[in-house]
């Protein structure tokens, strides 16, 4: 079975071109993993990189009139999680070069962006789900409407505190970073790929192709953006921001592939939502087509293509190294 | 009864100083409007503006895999409608001596903005409208879960546009209109206004005060930035953005006060949406604290407030004198 390559373009998937896969092995030969250190604290790395995003989404979102909207927004984007993306973001900024202020803001941006998709995913009307992250949902609490103004509400804030609150950076690259985030979220994106998830629910017999189109454009193309952004606010070069794409393609689908996975092995306490949700749904996901092992597999072959990727950009790059293995060692 | 004026930051309207008063009267005395040419053609204006923007509109949207999406954005970003936005927008451009590429993006932004709010107003869990513009609404046509993601693409890709496709424009001044952007559409804005008019549905005896603050965030907000945008982007000064708001909060709250009362007055025919449905939903408007001649007293006040704010621009102003009569006297 050959490997698969996440796409964030709006065309199907194709192949991965020999002579990518070319380059990652020259890098690969050039500098292995094992001159790095092996001794990288992930625990503590991501327990304090988190704490400083919390209290940063904390600090970007006051209660004012009308609490109401407040209220649901942060009652959504301060409900924890792995923040993952504003993670990865000050991730990339530091290995670039950056100092975190230049990327704190988009990093909170990304969580609220993430948290709106979450909010109107859960909606009666798309997958109507009562809990997430082990709490009620948001229109649960705040009712549909309110939980559908506070999606809006939080993603046109992710945007206003991109262009406010960045610190230290050329307007210029401020602006890449905000059309890069709204191609990530819009129909080329997120939207794209929910929009054909929904379009394939209760298909069982899609094909790879598309299941790999829904995962690559509903969490592949925020993740993607979530690591070049960080690179490109710091001000790396085209070449380095390219390898940085590379390495975020395969680490989204990687993920992906594993909640697929963690679907079906993981218990609901575990996941903090429902699990066995898409056998319900007899839904596709990579099991159903390739089964847990092979899925497990190439989950493994991408995370090594990933970190294959990055190793060349020296010490700098342990953390995405470690976030990488991380992504398909967690159990939740 | 004094004059209200329009605020759109978040604390309740207060009073209008009196040396703000002071001040229009002093440009009044200074430029009266009868120094200026009185054969504009708005009509003409209007037409010619609406059509390079209806154009922009299609251009900027083209159908792409998966279709469904980009047909449900489509189908109500171009169903018509004034497309007062954009044309405020394109007016302040050229007024501050700007050319049309350097405010198109954004037109064409603000129109997608007040689709996006338009979509979601009329789901079911808000409004729970089945016509919009003589049409089916979005949702009526491909379902909520299509219609609620529709709404965040194109809110999403407004941002992008705007990042993307400004030409001539220092970048600076892009951001800046994109924080104004996401601060008009957000808890601070419009998001603002609606969920204070939800929680006011069904309570006839709300204060002006706080139907103000609905009205001044749920239309006041994106008319503002549609006004100060364009003059933002050709590059005003402090002051003319200034009285281009002040111009903005009038005319905003004044196009309110005439929306309210055409629900009273207009047949749904004319206003191509049902009508009376303030008067059903026992809803608080400026006719039912006012009474309707009243209302258009007040609205007419407003009005020429916001005309004598802008007419010592000079010559260039005429659109927005125009388009402010117009406002207090169309049908629908």
């Amino acid at each position: 079975m050959e490997l698969l390559w996440a796409h964030t373009d709006s065309a199907p998937p194709r192949p991965l071109p020999l002579n990518r896969n070319d380059r990652i092995q020259r890098m690969v030969t050039l500098s292995s993993q094992d001159s790095l250190p092996k001794t990288f604290d992930l625990k503590g790395y991501l327990s304090d990189r988190q704490q400083r995003v919390e209290a940063a989404l904390d600090g970007a979102l006051p209660v004012v009139y009308p609490e109401t909207i407040y209220e649901s927004m942060r009652y959504s984007l301060l409900a924890g999680g792995k923040r993952l993306r504003p993670v990865l973001c000050l991730a990339t900024c530091e290995l670039m070069g950056g100092a975190e202020p230049m990327a704190m803001a988009t990093a909170c941006a990304l969580e609220m962006i993430h948290t709106m998709s979450l909010i109107h995913d859960d909606l009666p009307a798309m997958d109507n789900d009562d809990y997430r992250r082990g709490k009620l949902t948001n229109h649960k609490v705040y009712g549909d409407d309110v939980a559908i103004l506070a999606g809006d509400a939080l993603l046109a804030y992710a945007f206003e505190h991109v262009a406010c609150k960045t610190v230290g950076v050329p307007p210029e690259r401020i602006l890449r970073v905000v059309a890069g985030l709204g191609r990530a979220v819009g129909a080329e994106g997120l939207v794209g790929g929910q929009v054909v998830d929904l379009a394939s629910e209760g298909n069982p017999d899609i094909t790879v192709e598309t299941l790999t189109y829904i995962h690559t454009h509903k969490t592949g193309a925020l993740l993607e953006i979530s690591v070049t952004a960080g690179a490109i606010l710091a001000g790396a070069d085209e070449a380095a921001i390219s390898t940085l794409s590379d390495y975020a393609k395969c680490i989204g689908l990687a993920f992906q592939i594993v909640d697929d996975v963690l679907d079906i092995t993981a218990t609901s306490e575990e996941l903090g939502k429902s699990a066995g949700k898409d056998l319900v749904a007899q839904k596709a996901t990579y099991p159903s087509l390739w089964g847990i092992e092979e899925s497990r597999r190439q989950a493994q072959q991408l995370i090594d293509q990933a970190k294959a990727a990055v190793a060349p950009l020296g010490s700098g790059s342990q953390p995405l190294l470690a976030l990488a293995d991380y992504i398909v060692a967690r159990t939740h």
